[in-house]
């Protein structure tokens, strides 16, 4: 990191600092700019305990250097992660489609959507069963009821299950139905549920919080590595900014920029990512186009009778029409729906 | 809610809506402009099902009209709630400060403080033994031996304990050693947590979300209240923008929104809010004019050596010279620190 | 626009809104709901006065109905609007590609240029002469040489001469040497040069301003549209958010939802949109994908050396591959670069 | 500033990165760290150019060091600069408030605002003439005879006039008559504008782009003090964030940062900052308890009558009661409204 001291910074402050450095196990390099002094220290501590020389006396600025996380990164890693599951993959080339209802609501409708997405190219079943739900007065998922269901449609298609889980004492119960565990936004920096997947044996597709920086998230999906689980995949569902004609703003751009800071592959979420179904066969596209490694799309047999979601869902017909132009863009840029 | 028909919706959409607005239980209502058809939908439903009309055909738009809150509304109890533990009180007129230090670190580290800002006029004392950390290798907190030293400055000084809770398998050894348990940013939407604390007997300390609007901070205050447990208190501790200046952007016109709005006590962290010791005396002050219930404020005896946060800190000092300010400032509008 | 009453609004207060409604010139409809009151306002005004009712006594809300923009909108012109300059065309099917240096900096750089993003397919020339920059210590341009300078390489090309017109003085001028004027995304709301650029009968390309949401952006346009000036082109070029690791964010899913909202052709730079040149070329077969009538790049001869915003542009080789994908994923969805 | 190379860069391209910064007339200086190159150009060149290292070969990252502004900077200036204009003063301990209308309707109602606001405590009269409006089709001001009455009002009553002034050809008509040109938040980064008040030999309030940063901001003061005149008024109106229930988000941190890095007064404007009348005086309050130099603020006879922003406008007896308030507050913190 460089400290950089105020201008009018006196010999003993930035003497103070050079030993803090040294203290905290680096070494420090003090370089005396025409306005400016800095102090470089040099050494591989990502440790937060860092951050306190911000307070010391003098000090104006502490620029961090090196990137906070390590097993994540590209730089460990340099090929890229394909994670797979039954049928499904994703990473290294292979585009993998997730697609199902937002909450799983019957044996009909999930087996139907199931067959559905299948028969229009998907490999994985998404479906919720455990809710987080922003109001304790909206529909909170039929629970262990759903998980079944999930399992039953899998037997019947061969789809990888995709489903949420939403805390520590659930993830044995969900592991044993589900292929892929799926943290939600809302629990991205929920650590101790990061160390509980990371310990169940099972893919991940870890979410991006609405306000998380890459870095947080990266940050995230080491705590999920670090518990030795390497089948983790980020899924980009867009951030909250000041734009209200969609429900977050997908950043396209994070899919180019994670490929050059990680080995993980990155899905993109556009049915979050628009919160308008009429936006998502585009965004699907373009997210393909922008280089994802895997789509998970919100799929219904009826939208505007969903008991979630409904607003964003695409019905059959509108979900095979999507995968279809998907399929088209991804060969034209030398990759393969999975 | 107020359903926005297309400009070129048919009369069978206007009265397919017309019928689902039926179905869901609501009146319905339709008004024919000159340019637009509405249809309004006439009930107190607030259930996220009420969505699904978006995705109809021929509907532009869904406005809500209802806040999704009921519990900590105003309307519903009009007079505000203050919460009261041990020497420490916020709401209806009481100025309640908590300070401490961003971590436990040690006995002498926690007593000294505790001594130090009880002198300074706080009632609360803060600190971290369970720390939720973006970085997995960033210090994790002393855990109960932590909230163990905590129990023991109480024991010296009377001052209220305030500590964050992160999982809901720590909720019953926190509950243990601590009168108010602390949901932090990160776990704002964490439902299974909210529940937990809503079920422990103990008072809440509801952080906001780094993006979490002010509806969505209220339903999650609603989850701990229909739990039955009425001494919530919402701390506002910044949420993120384009701003790197300060580590979060602290908009203090939540304050008075709040008070129209809700009944609960409204706390301001203006040290997670500005990030920078140097910012938070001022921001303190204005917090406390802006009509806040109470403060929380990061005190360390050394912050150049904290092992968290040091950078936002105060030392003895600082926090002292803080609390005359605030005082004076309390005098001014008619209130009082408690 | 929907008046929404407090829940103890006073039969008086519904009175007066219900007035005062009708002395805007609009019809007043009361509709009672079972915990609010609203007061329904119809016809077809969309001027700011009625946002004073906000403030009338007993008023929980105020919310609009109508997009305040006409003009511009899908609703009065739905079959899209192509503009189209010598080879240049953006809009009903057309993609037209703008690239160039951010600014002009010699004859040989300009036209060198210009020949080699002929050569790889684009249709316009873009180039700044005069810069605004946010820095006064900042290379501000050539000025009129530079337009001389972008003049005779549209001589040499055919290619049309896109560049930015900063002050209402200088409109003339610059319209002398322009093809297309763009108003840069400091500019969007300078009315007064909106209004001088709408009367200057040269097309316009109007970029998106930073925090502009998409109705003051159409607004904006329709303050061209007004002065008589049908060739509008809105320049999607990213908003800013917290988002570090990118310039600005693009937001690619505004192309789709301005597609359904507006017939104005929706142009997307992913050079200012990302920041980063490693990341335009993924982002500019993305836009396509979304369905962008066309493309704003950056484009130098040596980006390193670069008087402004080298760190974004391409180099001839990088541009010509990614025409290359862009062309092929625009055949993947029936489209062509024009 | 600091180049940070790639961890895999190779000898050649630290060695071209070092050539390169000499070139641009700094001096550079290698630090090979235990993970990371980095190469420190040391020198006061603040210009754009610099930034083009950012896409040379091997390069990761470019940090700058030095605050890009000068003139404006508390280091070049220690001492803060009071602005005055008859019985208005800003800065160095005087808190000064204007207040008035949004837009000028009529003789008697800016007259007799100036009375009232007077009466109360205010010192500068605020009202538009000419009104950059989102939407042409509202009112726009009454231009030249919206500034004579201004002028009107000034004779009655001593306050000093603050107006608008929207584009470089209409600097001089406004100088005639106004005491203070505002530049609006649209167009803080309107260069030719910036220029053409700051040769107008006038005060200027400089106010804050909703989206621009803090260094954005003092940059464009710097244009304005860069042609000689020093008497620059900064004044936060709030940034637009994803915040939905204020207009804006009025991040009061600001206040205490710009005292840290200017030597300029700084104004705070709770209007436009929350949109709502209601939460206005408590936000004035907490203003000038963070140490705000002056407050604008929009008052009207009849703030549901208003032809533009009504719904955050004060009524005369709410100006006066916060006006007390803000006194008793500024004499608690040692300060005087002046």
């Amino acid at each position: 990191m460089i400290v950089v001291m105020e201008k009018n910074a006196t010999e003993d402050q930035i003497e103070h600092i050079a030993q803090r450095v040294q203290q905290l196990g680096l070494r420090a390099h003090v370089i005396r700019g025409t306005e400016r002094t800095v102090v470089a220290a040099i050494g591989d501590k990502r440790g937060g305990e860092r951050e306190s020389l911000a307070s010391s006396p003098g000090v104006s600025d502490v620029v961090p250097i090196l990137a906070p996380y390590k097993v994540a990164s590209r730089e460990v890693k340099p090929e890229p992660t394909c994670v797979s599951v039954l049928g499904f993959a994703a990473g290294a080339g292979a585009v993998g489609v997730m697609a199902g209802p937002c909450s799983v609501e019957s044996e009909e409708q999930i087996v139907t959507t199931a067959r559905a997405v299948k028969q229009s190219g998907a490999t994985a079943l998404r479906g919720g069963a455990f809710k987080p739900r922003t109001s304790p007065y909206s529909f909170q998922g039929m629970k262990e009821d759903g998980l079944k269901l999930m399992a039953l449609a899998r037997q019947e298609t061969g789809l990888a299950v995709v489903t949420e889980v939403m805390s520590t004492e659930e993830v044995e119960l969900v592991a044993k139905y589900a292929d892929v565990l799926q943290i939600g936004a809302r629990n991205m920096q929920n650590y101790r549920l990061l160390e509980a997947v990371g310990g169940s044996g099972k893919a991940v597709l870890l979410k991006r919080g609405a306000s998380a920086t890459v870095e947080e998230w990266l940050l995230a999906a080491e705590y999920i590595l670090n518990e030795g689980n390497p089948n983790v995949m980020l899924c980009e569902r867009g951030i909250r900014t000041f734009e209200t004609h969609t429900r977050f703003t997908l950043p396209l751009a994070s899919v180019p920029y994670l490929h050059r800071k990680t080995h993980l592959p990155v899905i993109v979420d556009p049915s979050h990512g628009t919160g308008h179904s009429y936006l998502v066969p585009d965004m699907s596209v373009a997210a393909v186009a922008a280089g994802a490694d895997g789509l998970i799309i919100e799929v219904h047999p009826s939208p505007e009778t969903a008991m979630s979601d409904g607003y964003q869902s695409l019905d059959f017909q509108q979900f095979d029409d999507t995968m279809q132009r998907c399929a088209k863009v991804a060969a034209a840029i030398g990759k393969h729906l999975h």
